[in-house]
């Protein structure tokens, strides 16, 4: 009998086939198989000197592993993935292991996991972020589902990972039960977007307000880089600004894409999930909406022509002291933005019974990971000194960054406000930190209101109890 | 035999009750049936001398309405629409009519329309605003389902409606198939809760920066109500602000009432939809968080003895110069909103194949309804000039208040920013209004980045095609 392999990978787009070759790497026999044959030989061909065993159909497949079977399930999310589960189904035994590390819907994670956990068969759906490279050379992992299911994986799980700079920690963890991996990957990509958006309006405060370069504002970035703001996002923004054009026109490569962002769901459904929960999450909802904007370009180019610009701003402005302020804001903005996302995870952890780890979460997101950043060693101290801490802002580094910024952060808000420069992102930010910090809003006009047209009740400042106001008598 | 009813309602709650009244009123005998028998007792016993026919099963109630029948559903949403109409279906013939007058979300009516069709039983979901006053006096009625049961039910319908004060014509018109009125008056509901916060952050501000006190800003609200601003929302508020405690203290209402704010899920629905659609809906979804937030009070009240508070304003602010300011940018705000909400209705009715006619949805929100106004005047006039408008904001009216008022608007926002008094609809709105007219937004950079991290591709400006990046090659 030929050797078994120890783990096997379903799925050879680029994604499946770097996480099998990462994997191969790290000592252990893969199996391999892909619907379309193709790619199955293509990858053989390509890596003929790896141990690789290749199938041709799920049956011979799920006889190539050994038990209790480890499979990772790298398919296009959704029905393609539930094609691939019933597939391979017939042939697996209890205690096998499924892996989903699609781009799943945490939704589709817990159907699944509950429906296989019927049979006996253990599902983990596992966010996986990095890219193509991460898939590669590391990634950071974000697994959830049966917890004994887990363990049987973690090993490998560890070696293929990120490993943080800060102490070689492997950028993975059990996140929790069922969906809890593909929730936490969603909320990543949220903060993804968010991350992203901020950057994008520092870039478009300099170039608009502050009448600079792409090439003066690819140095403020390096610049920004090598500080508290230093981040696989910062770094390739600094790196996209002094690329030029490789269709032979001379200019920087930004000024020739077309400024029309796209997304695959991720944004989306992470925003939707805030609303569903009752979470203020404004700033990943703003930077979703900021690309659906800039889809319409046709119309905002129209629209360009004939609604009013600004008179402008009228100070005259210290590039310096600017630039410096917006580095300021980003940064303030950027925290505003995780204080939300990982609000939103403690509700949910409580709401999915999860009983999530935010500390590990902020550690696994250390490396790997698209939002990989010194400033995630800041939130796993945090919640290492208080694991039930209730929002990010009242922890001492970042209360301490609010109480040197926040001034920088009103004063840009405001210039691009009146330069007409759209900040969205960072408007949010301001907005939200005002009334997190606000001890009365002004709710109860609300609530009036409600009571007034719906009668809908409302409760009292000074004493318990649900009351109504006879609005339609004479005082 | 005795006289059948011309029509039936089940559910004899606050809003069916009124609803059964009000038709009863033009002439019309009315069966009603509630499924507790107590509940149609007492509707009998306080109007014993209306044309009512009381009924105390499914069976007695369909038997006692002429056919074709015609009933209203005013039940509890979800469960209880469902438990209603299997408990009517059995008696039911084909060509009968159902209406779901409920606070149902839109996808269920699209869904129980289909399979009740199916039986060739005719289902209207028709939204209803104007609460238990309007129900009783004159609502406003969107009704949607099978354009020839609209026929049937219309000239009823009409005559209960409230009347539009500019021209008399009934706020009630055929919206369009299937969930078409519901999904209306879920964006009417999310465009309300709009309209709820800009009045509070402009209460706010008021209160907090210009210090003014509660009877003050009555007085300006009731001024503002005799100008563009004049609306239901407007009227009310000034009215609330003049009541004082009906508890015992000597405070206004408004002082004692708690500012956390209740919400019943449709303005939730329509961000969720916005972001499902792709439309940018930053005004609905910054209210409904702006609820959120206000929920969180034990967390608020902590974070505030905290968190660092702004240095504050330090020019000399002139109260009467502010004020017309504040009530610009609430206009130009409101316009913003209702841009918004327009685009989503545009791209829902592509989406879902409805058809929608956005001049008529401007003219049966004149009157009865929550968000009445003169202002759906201009609405309806924008689209009566041009049906296919793209955009609120590219009418001549809407245009030329945009120009006259945006500089106040940007004053007002930059002051609230600085003075830390929390406007994230007011912000919204112009981060909204200068996204729309920028030819070019930083959605360059974004694309850059999702193309440099995963391969995402993009377009160009200068040419047709789909391009990707050699980012890991040395320039």
């Amino acid at each position: 009998m030929s050797e078994l392999a120890n783990i096997g990978v379903v799925g050879m787009a680029v994604m499946g086939k770097n996480l099998a070759l990462n994997i191969e790497s790290r000592g252990y026999t893969v199996g391999i198989y892909n619907r379309s044959a193709a790619k199955v030989d293509q990858v053989m061909k390509d890596h003929a000197e790896k141990k690789l065993i290749p199938s041709y159909s799920p049956e011979e497949f799920v006889k190539s592993l050994e038990t209790p079977r480890r499979i990772l399930l790298m398919v296009k999310a959704g029905a393609g993935t539930d094609a691939t589960i019933k597939a391979l189904l017939p042939f697996l035994d209890k205690g096998d292991v499924l892996i989903d590390g699609g781009n799943t819907f945490f939704e589709d994670t817990m159907r699944r996991n509950a429906e296989l956990d019927n049979s006996g068969i253990n599902f983990i759906g596992m966010g996986v972020s990095g890219g193509e490279l991460g898939a590669l050379h590391g990634p950071s992992l974000m697994p959830g589902g049966q917890k004994e299911a887990y363990e049987l994986v973690a090993p490998i799980l560890e070696q293929i990972s990120a490993k943080a700079d800060e102490d070689g920690e492997p950028c993975v963890a059990y996140i929790g039960p069922n969906g809890a991996g593909h929730y936490v990957k969603m909320v990543h990509n949220g903060i993804e977007y968010g991350d992203m958006q901020l950057i994008a309006e520092s870039y478009s405060i300099m170039r608009e307000m502050l009448g600079m370069t792409v090439e003066e504002i690819a140095d403020v970035f390096a610049d920004w880089s090598k500080g508290e703001l230093k981040s696989y996002l910062i770094d390739i923004t600094a790196e996209i600004l002094t690329r030029k054009d490789d269709e032979g026109t001379d200019k920087p490569i930004v000024d020739v894409i077309l400024d029309a962002a796209g997304n695959k769901g991720t944004g989306k459904w992470s925003s939707q999930n805030a609303l569903e929960l009752g979470v203020p999450q404004s700033l990943i909802t703003e930077s979703v909406y900021a690309r659906y904007i800039s889809a319409l370009k046709d119309e905002r180019v129209a629209a360009s022509k004939v609604l009013p610009k600004p008179a402008g701003l009228t100070e005259k402005l210290d590039r310096e002291e600017i630039v410096e302020k917006i580095r300021k804001t980003l940064y303030f903005a950027k925290i505003m933005s995780y204080a939300q996302g990982f609000e939103q995870m403690r509700v949910a952890s409580e709401h999915y019974d999860w009983d999530l780890n935010f500390g590990d979460l902020a550690k696994i997101w250390r490396n790997g990971c698209i939002i990989r950043a010194e400033f995630l060693q800041n939130i796993t101290e945090a919640y290492d000194k208080n694991p039930e801490l209730q929002n990010l802002l009242l922890d001492d580094y970042f209360l301490n960054i609010t109480k040197e910024y926040q001034e920088a952060v009103r004063d840009v808000v405001a210039l691009a406000v009146k330069a007409g420069v759209p900040a969205p992102g960072l408007s949010a930010a301001i907005a939200y930190f005002d009334s997190y910090r606000s001890a009365v809003l002004p709710a109860n006009l609300t609530q009036a209101q409600r009571d007034y047209f719906g009668a809908h009740t409302y409760k009292r400042v000074d004493k318990e109890g649900t009351f109504h106001y006879s609005w339609y008598e004479e005082a």
